[in-house]
């Protein structure tokens, strides 16, 4: 059976890219479906794959699964060797904790740090609001407390689905130029070096949509490169 | 082991109702330890028992988990008698996806109709912004669905993760005297029936906490109520 993966613009999706990366570190084979996001094709489309409107959509035979939680526990449970969680019962318990406060939160870093992948920015933390620089906070030690606590490579320890759902997070910190802390920064390096996301920041590259509210939001700050936009 | 679940005000959280409910609902027994929102009790407390700083909290044994997702994950694992999917695959997808669509989404709703279920207020979906009418809409069709495809009595057939998720959605449709199309208020019928959730309002009116912020807002429509708080 073919699954088929429709994702937004890999520039700016993050939940797209959470859904693709899952598939790709699961080894699962699947087709890609783009539609970018907010074109004519985008309206006229997407209401065939799914009644939220939003990607990612999972297509697996007759079935469609949307929302990348959902997209995952729908795979899980019928391949074997899908990401999961970690086999340490503390490390389970924690990433299994930190991926779903990703899923259900950090509302001011996603709106005020949108996933633009080929951008590069200057910001420093204390140009976003006070909500988003306690998302950036929170974050960092989430991760910081992750390779203190379970050793590494990845948060848990083994590769899991919190990495799946930070990797975004881990990009969009690349495009605005956020400082972290060493042990966080670890983290970004480590998804940096994906293969799967490297290839995914390429096609971000050669992608030609532009969503103007997104790249002059980046130029809306404070930092040294608001006037180049 | 015994099971404990941090939780905040009954009547105002409705991510503590959603957990609180899923491990009643599964017959699992809890010791429920309650933490009323942004009292000083809160900000000592709750730092001891998950550093995201929000409830709910599963305590099992020398784990926490926290998020009603992870939680509501964990249990699943541990418990074969705890609140599942449908044992029908379409069935299956359709709750896990719009169970996630309810975890990461409907900001809107979630902002202008908070939960505070001991409330009684006569709005109409029009007097909430354009965004929360959508979410309004998204839902009423979300459940219509169900209740279409799968038959009844919940909204994928059999009791699931999903009524779960949108158990304290129809609290607030409840709350804020939203009409609803029939099948839509099946579901509101159907989780108002549930004596855990009955027990819940009866907790919720013995409350002695008022956060102002939420019943204020309340009065800030333009529905008849407005000038009776």
């Amino acid at each position: 059976m073919v699954l088929t993966l429709v994702i937004g613009n890999k520039n700016y999706s993050s939940w797209s890219l959470r859904a693709g990366l899952f598939l790709q570190e699961s080894g699962l084979a699947f087709e890609e479906v783009r539609l970018p996001l907010f074109t004519e094709q985008w309206f006229q489309t997407i209401g065939q794959y799914t009644p939220a409107g939003r990607v990612p959509v999972l297509l697996d035979g007759d079935l469609a699964i949307w929302d990348s939680t959902a997209i995952m526990g729908h795979l899980q449970e019928r391949h074997p060797e899908a990401v999961g969680w970690p086999s340490d019962s503390r490390a389970r318990a924690y990433t299994r904790s930190i991926a779903a406060e990703m899923h259900s939160g950090f509302l001011a870093l996603r709106e005020e740090l949108p996933q633009n992948i080929r951008a590069r920015h200057n910001r420093d933390r204390r140009d976003f609001s006070s909500s988003a620089q306690k998302d950036i906070e929170r974050i960092e030690t989430i991760w910081q407390t992750g390779y203190q606590q379970y050793g590494g490579p990845w948060l848990g320890g083994e590769f899991s689905v919190a990495d799946v759902m930070y990797a975004p997070v881990a990009m969009r910190f690349v495009t605005y130029g956020i400082q972290l802390a060493p042990a966080a920064q670890q983290f970004v390096s480590a998804i940096q070096a994906l293969p799967s996301i490297q290839q995914w920041a390429k096609d971000s590259e050669a992608e030609s949509e532009v969503l103007s509210f997104i790249d002059n939001l980046n130029a809306a700050g404070t930092g040294d490169d608001a006037a180049a936009v």
